[in-house]
């Protein structure tokens, strides 16, 4: 077989974790020592960069730099979220994107996000291919939401996980500080998956964890629920609970639906946020105590120095597997996580799966991993989430402080 | 001089710190060994304990979860927030105090907290003094606010200024992901006293902090606010705020409280909060776009895994400080820190300051040290608060997860 030899670009797309900048560090530096390779461009801004003709040229970081992206939280040549619409009812963005392939010869497109992100991956691949300009199209996953079908599990979860276990056995110790009565309800990201909040049970497990969690997965009935916080109460006078910010009622309804409108955003997505707070408010004022609302917010997402060193380092290796398939001619597939036990260690295998099987498909927790009052994982999701938190690997310390890449972030010049 | 011999108690007090613990290791480890001391207690929940005979054999502890206690956040054996009254006033509680003093043959009176906690340990050891009951009372300072007099600095300020900085420069990674407008408002703990917002200003220092800081030391114009963002905003579409829950415009009003009533703890002070959602919802009216409210919440006093090495063993110290202090003669002082530099340099030197300077008097940081433009803090403050957040310390892993003190907590039985 003939070797494609062009140049390659990656865009970084959707919502942060602490390890997309790790995958990227597996494209860029298996990119850079790559003989198919002939440049190594980030895209600014993901897909929108290639549109606009603006990306970073890769060859002029220094190398060390590159390798601290593996530690460096957030998408540092920048994301978005941009929906492309179907190339047969508008292929505007399509013929855009051959134009600017052709002129830079680019033959392999990386691009590295969730469910959306995917989407967009998937809708280039089959574009191109009909196109006729040769090209491979690998996509890499990411999502602390941790729902892409297709991989046992995604990139930027375990770390997140971990922050958010790690925090509810922090908060555990606070709030039993006082004797008087303390509640807390603690919003954690997943729009419609609950995996990132199912994450809290890893400190129950410990014995310092929420005492009840609420997923998406399973309609939120506000009489179950305060029919629980009153059980748990009466067990102990502190209580913490876990929601996700996704969870709804039978007929479909966000929690801060309602009580106000939402806006959308340009995926169409409900602006969620406010569940905690709605939840305390209606707690508050049922018990007539003190109810914290705490919400992770965007802690959750960035959190670098709670990585998880298995994270980081899959992370890493799946954006060089994306590199290793697709110069070895693969295209229109995701690189996918694989979960082996080696004399009952874990182990993770680096597979390729069809982007039609990821794009777009959410996948949820099962539900026979929830415990039968709904309030809870059993261990099932224990075993399944507790490989993903081990080890340790954060920046190194400057300062006492992250030291984070420093990209020069050299733009192409537009030989126009 | 004839030795003191008697048994030994501690309390912590106030809101739970990183570091509250290894100050009650400090004073555990130092009092099993100490001569002196027959027994060593620990008071469940501050003074609320010793007054209802509820206490802890610290001597039935292992000592290898004795050495975990540095190394777990929040107070293990229970915190108060109880104010004494006069002993002019009512003596009943001092009284009280005396009685199982007595009873008990505690003859050192160990009290952890903050300005509240020292107001009660200067309370109870003018009184202890007046009875003639021979008590040594030293006080062992603790507080996330840093507003302790006679002292350098506080423990527990060092770990919550370190959360507050790294979390910032992780915020700024995420905050510049996509190439839309993104603002922030950041709040952050500190009544009266802006040290830990303050510490925002390390991650500007490196270059990845907030645009704007407001602290209580300077009144909050919501105008000259508005002004403020908006030449940051001309900058960059990006802007991060950092403020204080306690600042407050020229008439002593609170953010919250322009809008809402609020209810007041019972030391009298108001209950904070609210004031990065009010100013996040007025920017969004001025700017229309979206704005971002975050609390760090009790995330930022309970953060162990991202502890300064340095204030772990300083709070350590101080509580070895405190029963040396005690058990040579020493009563009615708080230990102190005194910084010095030896060949530029940082280290600690433990003092002994009265009770009567660090009890209720807040220190506040310097108004040299605040930028001409009320937005930032110079060099100054980097000096001061740089070398307190160097090194980790974090509790050992276990499944990934920290691994804390358990601690028996076996009650002493009172012998009625």
């Amino acid at each position: 077989m003939e070797k494609l030899i062009g140049a390659c670009i990656l865009g970084q797309s959707g919502g942060p974790t602490s390890v997309i900048n790790a995958s990227a560090a597996g494209v860029f530096i298996e990119a850079l020592r790559n003989e198919c390779i002939t440049e190594v461009y980030g895209a600014k801004n993901g897909i929108k960069g290639i549109l606009e003709e603006s990306f970073f040229d890769m060859s002029k970081e220094n190398p060390e730099e590159l390798e601290l992206l593996k530690t460096t939280p957030s998408s540092s040549i920048g994301s978005v979220r941009y929906k492309l619409k179907n190339a047969e009812d508008d292929p505007t963005d399509y013929n855009r994107l051959l134009e600017v392939f052709k002129k830079y010869n680019i033959r392999y497109f990386f691009y590295n996000g969730g469910n959306d992100s995917m989407d967009t991956c998937n809708k280039v691949s089959k574009f191109m291919k009909k196109s006729g300009w040769e090209m491979k199209c690998i996509g890499v996953p990411k999502t602390i939401d941790n729902d892409l079908s297709g991989t046992d599990h995604c990139p930027g979860y375990g770390s997140a996980a971990k922050y958010v276990a790690t925090t509810f056995m922090e908060l555990r110790q606070d709030a039993v500080v006082y004797d008087t009565p303390m509640m807390a309800v603690v919003e954690v990201m997943g729009r419609n998956a609950g995996w990132l909040t199912a994450a809290a049970s890893l400190a129950t497990y410990k014995g310092q964890g929420p005492d009840l969690i609420y997923l998406p997965e399973i309609e939120f009935d506000f009489e179950k629920f305060l029919n629980d916080v009153q059980k748990a109460y009466a067990r102990s006078n502190k209580v913490i609970i876990a929601v996700s910010e996704g969870i709804k009622t039978k007929e479909g309804k966000y929690v801060p639906e309602l009580f106000s409108n939402l806006e959308k955003d340009s995926f169409g997505h409900a602006q969620l946020g406010g569940t905690a707070q709605v939840l305390a408010q209606k707690l508050k004022e049922h018990f007539g105590i003190k109810v914290r609302a705490i919400e992770f917010s965007l802690l959750q997402r960035c959190a670098q120095h709670l990585a998880s060193a298995t994270d980081v380092n899959e992370a890493f290796n799946a954006g060089v597997e994306a590199v290793k398939a697709a110069t070895s001619g693969v295209t229109d597939k995701m690189v996918a996580f694989k979960r082996e036990y080696v004399d009952g260690k874990y182990t993770c295998k680096y597979e390729l799966v069809d982007l039609d099987v990821a794009a777009n498909a959410e996948k949820t927790v099962p539900l026979d991993w929830i415990t039968p009052d709904g309030t809870g994982l059993n261990q099932k999701f224990i075993d399944y989430a507790l490989p993903l938190i081990q080890g340790d690997m954060k920046a190194p310390l400057e300062d006492g402080l992250p030291r984070f890449a420093h990209l020069k972030k050299v733009l192409v010049e537009r030989n126009d």
